[in-house]
């Protein structure tokens, strides 16, 4: 038997949350917004300032003639880090509660074949950042984590493909939480980044995204209506194995014709490397002379400076994309595409080739209004996402009362009988 | 700036959609169930009890030892309509607020092609319908409609395919709605079907599923999350124009290798009819000889009785649609794939074919739990479906104070200044 179910927020919640969402708002403001009686907004609006998570402040002459006072998160009441691991690169962010970076830090990895290994690295890195910025451990609020393989979110450990064996099944999640003692998530790379596009770029305005990363692998996050959609199992958006039904090629899978073996960066890098060898393309030739390898990136340069051969290699593997997307596009009729990850390095050629081939294939209906763009966040996008992925978790309707209570000691004022934050 | 947005159920709404939810349930544990004050859910419970829409009654001794008050929906409190529109069959169901059909009526049409005319027929089968039922129009709380094309959800209008160019834009909604002076609600047949499953289907139990619908074309119904989504432009679902790469057969859409096209009743039926005519298949010609036709379900049914031919096409058939399937599951990872419409008539040997080929091309976590299975419901699920499109959305927590005011003379006791439901 099916049952709705009902989340009840908090009026405080609502209060914070429109607070955060506005940067700063008075309180005639705020009961227009809400709805909720005068003296509802009031009471709540002084119980968060004696908590200390929000000021009311006057705001400049200038800003504003009525000079209503002006109500505001205090940015350093709290902190939040993000963490985005890559194959090569990790990147740290620490944020203060308006999501305003505080400092970042990026490390260059040999490998992440090892978990103890590279989480006993990110947990020294994550401390070395809370020092260098001179943060208690305790204002700490939160850590959400972007890890490259696919994770189980609700028990926040990690599921790992083949080629990462010592992940699989690792208990991700519990390990930051017992070390920082706060709130920790874990979320596969892509849904991170569609949070980062969602919150910080192009897809601001956008309800309902999908979110293409092509790197090593090409892997994609669903936002739907507002959210990040992970299906049955949290493995919606793992779209490297659909297959193309014309290929051949096997796949480490164990498939045949992934899209992952066909369009991504090292299948643009390989097929570099033959028109090298075979001479075709004189300018790959030369990188291959000077640098001993060819990558994707130099493909997509030489594409652009004309080079024929890379520039069959780069539209062939847009081509691909493209195709697959098509039916992705007519089958959730996102309203925006955003492509991100290495291979946007390789220049916008490959985005047309995308466009082209999903505006070819894909119904009328789905693509008269659909955007097909490159992220404008680039290696941002990752930490800023995983950021996202914590302070709006912590600052949910599920959990807000939780998150204050743990961070304030509460006035006797504020509390009911049963010591509860009122 | 990407904004939060916070719905605040009303607690009214919360106490009467779990009673609803329920069946019938006695005050304490509505009072565990809400995590309400045992007063509130008392004054609540007392106001809806006062307009009539639900009671308190003794259970029967046997039922309940200790004998508590238990609290239910007055079924005749008000009644909803489903009309279910086909290309050749017309269903409309009545229900009372527990979704229990009451009357239902089916009819069967030569074409939909005219719109004034099949809207005034609907209109006036509703009206037959809801008199034999000896019920006054204002006890008429709400109309579904689930019509065989792509619809404009939030305006309430058609938006035909090539086929149907009378419907294009098509103010169904409206008209009703003028009529009959209640709450409507117009979505594709697909949706529709899939709100059926969800609620009285075998996907009670599922929250992320995709319904399948393969008749004279295919399409697609999403159910996220609990709840049915439409994508940005409401085409998401629109699956039978996802091409099939090798394929070569022209569509009316004027794409190519369209899936409706090659896995749709006409195509087993016109294959079915070249294999009978070839001689090929004796069954088949037999049934060609007798009836001047081969349909699917001839086609079916030969592949049952062993016609190799026959077995072939319909192998194929699934064969074609499982490979589109298994990347919509890479995709998004759904729960169960439900598959209805008129092609299921055709056997079980179609839905092997289908789950063998999901099996062989998703991956592994996306297929590992995955349920692929017929629809059980069969020609109930669209009417039941509709009444549910309805009844959900006029209980919902935004439209259920309006739904009762609407309704009900509300006593003055219950009003505040404004005359507004307290």
């Amino acid at each position: 038997m099916r049952k709705t179910s009902y989340e009840s927020p908090s009026a405080d919640s609502i209060i914070f949350n429109i607070i955060r969402n506005e940067g700063s708002i008075n309180r005639t403001d705020l009961v227009a917004n809400t709805g909720f009686a005068k003296s509802t907004v009031s009471l709540q609006i002084n119980k968060l300032i004696e908590t200390g998570i929000i000021q009311e402040i006057k705001p400049k002459k200038s800003e504003n003639t009525v000079r209503k006072l002006q109500i505001e998160i205090v940015p350093d009441a709290g902190y939040v880090i993000g963490v985005f691991l890559g194959i090569h690169r990790l990147s740290i962010s620490l944020f203060n509660l308006r999501m305003e970076t505080i400092l970042e830090a990026v490390y260059d990895l040999e490998s992440i074949l090892n978990p103890e290994f590279i989480n006993r690295l990110i947990i020294k890195k994550i401390d070395l950042l809370i020092s260098e910025a001179k943060i208690q451990k305790k204002s700490l609020w939160g850590i959400g984590l972007g890890f490259p393989f696919p994770v189980d979110f609700h028990q926040g450990i990690s599921e790992a493909p083949p080629n990462l064996p010592l992940w699989h099944q690792y208990p991700v999640q519990a390990i930051y939480e017992n070390h920082f003692s706060c709130p920790v998530l874990l979320d596969n790379d892509v849904n991170v980044m569609a949070l980062g596009e969602a919150y910080s770029g192009i897809a601001q305005d956008e309800n309902d995204f999908i979110f293409v990363k092509v790197g090593n692998g090409i892997g994609c996050g669903l936002f739907m209506e507002g959210r990040v959609y992970r299906g049955a199992k949290g493995s919606a958006g793992d779209i490297g194995h659909i297959a193309l039904d014309r290929e051949t090629k096997l796949c480490h899978c164990g498939n045949i014709g992934c899209l992952e073996t066909i369009a991504a960066a090292p299948s643009i890098a390989q097929k570099g490397l033959e028109v090298a060898m075979t001479g075709d393309s004189p300018i790959l030739q030369k990188k291959l002379a000077k640098n001993h390898k060819v990558t994707s990136k130099d493909v997509g340069e030489a594409a652009q400076m004309g080079d024929m051969f890379a520039l069959r290699i780069i539209k062939e593997s847009g081509k691909n994309l493209g195709s697959v997307l098509a039916k992705l596009v007519i089958f959730a009729n996102p309203g925006m595409v955003v492509i991100g990850g290495g291979v946007t390095k390789s220049g916008t050629l490959y985005l047309s080739a995308i466009r082209e081939e999903i505006l070819r294939k894909a119904t009328h209906i789905a693509t008269i209004d659909l955007q097909i763009r490159y992220t404008d966040l680039q290696d941002k996008c990752g930490p800023i996402g995983s950021g996202r992925l914590i302070i709006e978790d912590i600052f949910s309707s599920r959990n807000f009362t939780k998150t204050i209570e743990g961070k304030f000691n509460i006035p006797n004022a504020l509390q009911d009988n049963n010591g509860k934050f009122l």
